[in-house]
């Protein structure tokens, strides 16, 4: 039997479930005795201490097995722990109420999720996940439960599971478990997003998985296709091992790639390139034959922290990131694109009605000179130990783009006041994310030195719909030609000016994309760097020339279906 | 002394100020004792009672002395006042807290209000305002203080005050109060917005200007420059009464064009037409000149009540509007357009994390085709009775608009078999608003009768710019290159089809846009009916042939600042 679910992390795998259903976590509600509450806060103060010591110690394994952005989830944990407002609340309704820290415990998570998911933004419902996974911590520390998740197996397993939490995805043995299927969660989950990282096959979102199987049955997950096969018989399991292989040997295909040039089959080069969120990615993307970095996101610096990072914290990631690459090895580096849904604790900024429309990026940047220009001093000092280009976020202006020009020419006039090196020819580049950006793209390219188109933002502006928006996200698509036309508007554009032009959205990553972003013209594609060696594999096999009459025949399509189904039948289906 | 504020209504008034400080409504905290909490209650209960009489009263007299929709401000108020959450909790405090009903109406009042400013959405700070005003008035009845505000004057007065609540604005005689001043509120702001209505000269958003005046100086309003002379010498009055001359002077030229043709100097031809709210606001149209209704929005009919409109409901109201404009005005009547920012307390819809990108309008119409089919077949029964178009709002794919007209077809087949008149050649258009529309307007001009141009979230949209938000506002620029490429983009493409083109929003009535619009070939413009005179005066100056080379060349400049420039220095100043 065949189930439908959300495609988690890729790769197959075949094997026996282990299911593990929620167990109900059981005490009672208890009034105290006037004594008794003394004793009770101090055994509810020593397990926030025994929680706070178990996250450190998740914390550091999951930033050694898995990475730094996983383990800052646990930060996340360990600031609720630290927050006076929640632990507050818990130890008030204890000593008001006179009941038993469990009871405190759970009605207190109970209103703060309550108002969390009341508010309904992506935001707030991680911080509500975050907030019952710590909370489930807890709880169990007070009653003395270890490990809820049976995480050790004696052979390897398909995991079946309602839900992991961040804490459980952890403690995961990546020997012994194999793929997992879940119950809830979407494609952007924290779960999802670790199961990529980890390599671990997951279809997410089954809604009954827990149900339909049983532990031992024989499981099929295809983190492909999103779908789970319940007790196959002996057909699907052997086409499914064909499946496997085929999955391998074309990842071993794509492997040979790594050091391979990035070139059509009729000679024309392009740029594959990564998208980064921290310093360590870097590594990865070399790894995976990335030529360059098309998007060092510079957020990691910010987030999860007191307070702003200090110039020095700065220049060393963008010096690790410039030396990792090499001298030859273009990375480009978005500058601050925090503000909208990406909040700081420690930036105090108004509550937006609409944030991806509001005060974020260059925006924010432009009226906080200080902020900016400390972050322009670390990159400039970090720009002569590799090919660094500066990329400004969101604009929309000519006025912006010269504004933050003006401001990096004070920066470097304050280097070179104070002899500080700094390569002063680096390119410095803006993200057309703004529909506006595009629209005047002439203009801008006679100012800047590239262009990376942001589709991803684009995307949501043009069609007017937010992508995290499940009841609008249908008209979130990349592949309708007002997107397509845009792109080409902007590419010509540059190319005008001499100018190049990459994509760092996720699209730049897609095979049904890539033709048609060849066809018209794009220089540089920036994705994540584990689709780097696939774009390669399919660009070596497609033809620059044909693709570029393609593509002026798919701006005259009527829709992104009708794109979709156009590029698939005449281009993919061929090869 | 000059002080600048925000123009709120237009005018210009000379005259004494009276100045009203909010005045502290005092009284004590108390804690009741047992046998009082019963008569307490009772005597709030009355007090509520007393507050929804007085609100019946000003419903009332403001629906007939200013309108139907700033009547409905009350109607919320009146919703507070039987909302058992708000009043529930007041009479709960009282009786759990034992405290007078003043201190547990203020202390319930404060959390809401804490709660609604929490979200710091425009919706949630319009209903903290509201909040507050209904309040004060519970709180006043309570301690037997009538009329806060002084609104009887022995002669025509400037009123200066800290803010006005709706509930002061409705309460001024027109008579009396020839303009006003206040510390506080911005243009939208619904004191603002009455006052336009009852065409009383104002300036908010002052900041200090109940310090800065004593009642008795003499003071000058300039509701056109948004500017306020405190304690002007004889000059700057001198200067000022020839300003107002002038202005009035302008208001009766333009009186005199109520029955002139829309025609520039070369004799070139458009349409001037006014968006209104309700079918009563078609009257004024009328009287203001108007040629047509360019947008009549159809959301009065949903708001501010129960339950869906009736059919019977809607046809009265489109066949209102259709027999006051008459068989040969045109009435554009857009679809609902409900969802994002605008809600209805019977349709449960989710909260959006950012609501202008989400669920609304036609997609919310394509997924509740009952809701939609209700309202068209509403307003082809409507048709026979004049020169009815139907116009879908936030159109973005041509899917949306074959899937609208699918069903438009299926009513049209429904009113057929039940022999009921329509017309069926009724022009059936689209909103162009979302900037993929505007991308694909050639694709989107085959299949529709006309376009209507939606500048003010087609601006929001392109700029990424949510115009209600402060701190991005300077972004919201209707003259950015990038607006008028796509405005001329659209118009080429309607053309090309021969279909019209018109614009509704705001900046289809702005003195500075008119001869961008006209020369870019803009067939229709349709504004705030007391805008129609003031752009037929202009239009009757403008030289069409001209103003499409000058529109040509507007395309090239750099900034919504260069180009306003222009247009003022070139074209406006010559005239």
């Amino acid at each position: 039997m065949l189930q439908k679910g959300i495609a988690a992390a890729p790769g197959i795998v075949i094997g026996r479930a282990v299911v593990q259903k929620d167990e109900m976590v059981r005490y009672e509600r208890r009034i105290l005795d006037q004594d008794e509450v003394a004793p009770e806060l101090g055994r509810f103060r020593e397990s926030v201490r025994a929680a706070d010591l178990e996250l450190e110690q998740v914390k550091e394994k999951v930033r050694h097995e898995i990475g730094e952005e996983e383990a800052r989830i646990f930060e996340a944990h360990q600031l609720f722990l630290q927050d006076p407002e929640f632990i507050g609340a818990i130890e008030e309704k204890l000593e008001s109420e006179r009941v038993n820290a469990e009871a405190a415990l759970e009605e207190v998570r109970d209103s703060f999720v309550a108002i969390f998911e009341s508010l309904d933004d992506e935001y707030m419902r991680e911080r509500a996940a975050d907030l019952r996974d710590v909370s489930q911590r807890l709880l169990k520390n007070l009653l003395g439960i270890h490990d809820q998740l049976q995480a050790d197996f004696a052979e390897p397993v398909v995991l079946v599971v309602h839900d992991l939490t961040p804490s459980d995805t952890a403690q995961l043995d990546r020997e012994k478990v194999k793929g997992f299927a879940t119950n809830i969660g979407g494609r952007t989950s924290h779960s999802a997003i670790m199961a990529r990282t980890m390599e671990i096959p997951a279809v997410v979102g089954m809604s009954d998985i827990t149900e339909q199987l049983q532990t031992g049955d024989l499981v099929i997950v295809d983190g492909l296709e999103g779908e789970v096969h319940i007790r196959p018989d002996e057909a699907v399991v052997a086409a499914y091992e064909a499946k496997q292989q085929a999955y391998w040997k074309q990842k071993e295909d794509w492997a040979r790639l790594v050091h391979e040039e990035s070139v059509t089959a009729d000679g024309h080069r392009v740029e594959l390139a990564a998208n980064i969120g921290n310093p360590q990615d870097a590594v990865q993307a070399v790894e995976n034959g990335a030529e360059g970095i098309g998007l060092f996101r510079t957020e990691f610096l910010y987030m999860g922290r007191e307070q702003f990072p200090t110039e020095e914290e700065q220049f060393e990631a963008y010096k690790a990131v410039a030396e990792t690459m090499g001298k030859d090895r273009p990375v480009v580096i978005r500058t601050l694109d925090i503000g909208g849904d990406k909040e700081l604790s420690y930036l105090d900024l108004p509550k937006e009605l609409n944030p991806f429309l509001g005060y974020r990026a260059i925006r924010l940047c432009l009226d906080r000179v200080e902020l900016f220009k400390t972050q322009l001093r670390a990159l400039l000092r970090a720009s002569i130990y590799g090919n660094i280009k500066i990329m400004y976020p969101m604009i929309a202006t000519i006025a912006e783009l010269r504004r933050a020009n003006q401001i990096l020419d004070e920066v470097k006039a304050e280097l070179r006041s104070q002899s500080i090196l700094f390569n002063d020819h680096l390119e410095v580049g803006i993200m057309i994310e703004v529909p506006a950006a595009a629209m005047i793209a002439d203009q801008l390219a006679k100012e800047a030195d590239f262009f990376s188109i942001g589709t991803n933002d684009l995307i949501q502006y043009v069609m007017a719909a937010d992508r995290m928006n499940e009841q609008v996200a249908y008209l979130y698509d990349p592949y309708h030609p007002a997107i397509l036309r845009l792109v080409n508007q902007v590419i010509k554009a540059a190319h005008q000016e001499g100018k190049w032009v990459g994509m760092c959205g996720e699209m730049a990553g897609e095979s049904l994309a890539i033709p048609i972003l060849l066809g018209l013209g794009l220089d540089e594609f920036s994705m994540s760097a584990t689709s780097v060696l696939r774009a390669r594999h399919l660009l070596r096999k497609l033809d620059y020339k044909s693709l570029q009459e393609t593509a002026q025949h798919v701006l005259t399509l009527e829709s992104g279906e009708e794109i979709r189904a156009f590029i698939k039948e005449e281009i993919l289906n061929k090869l």
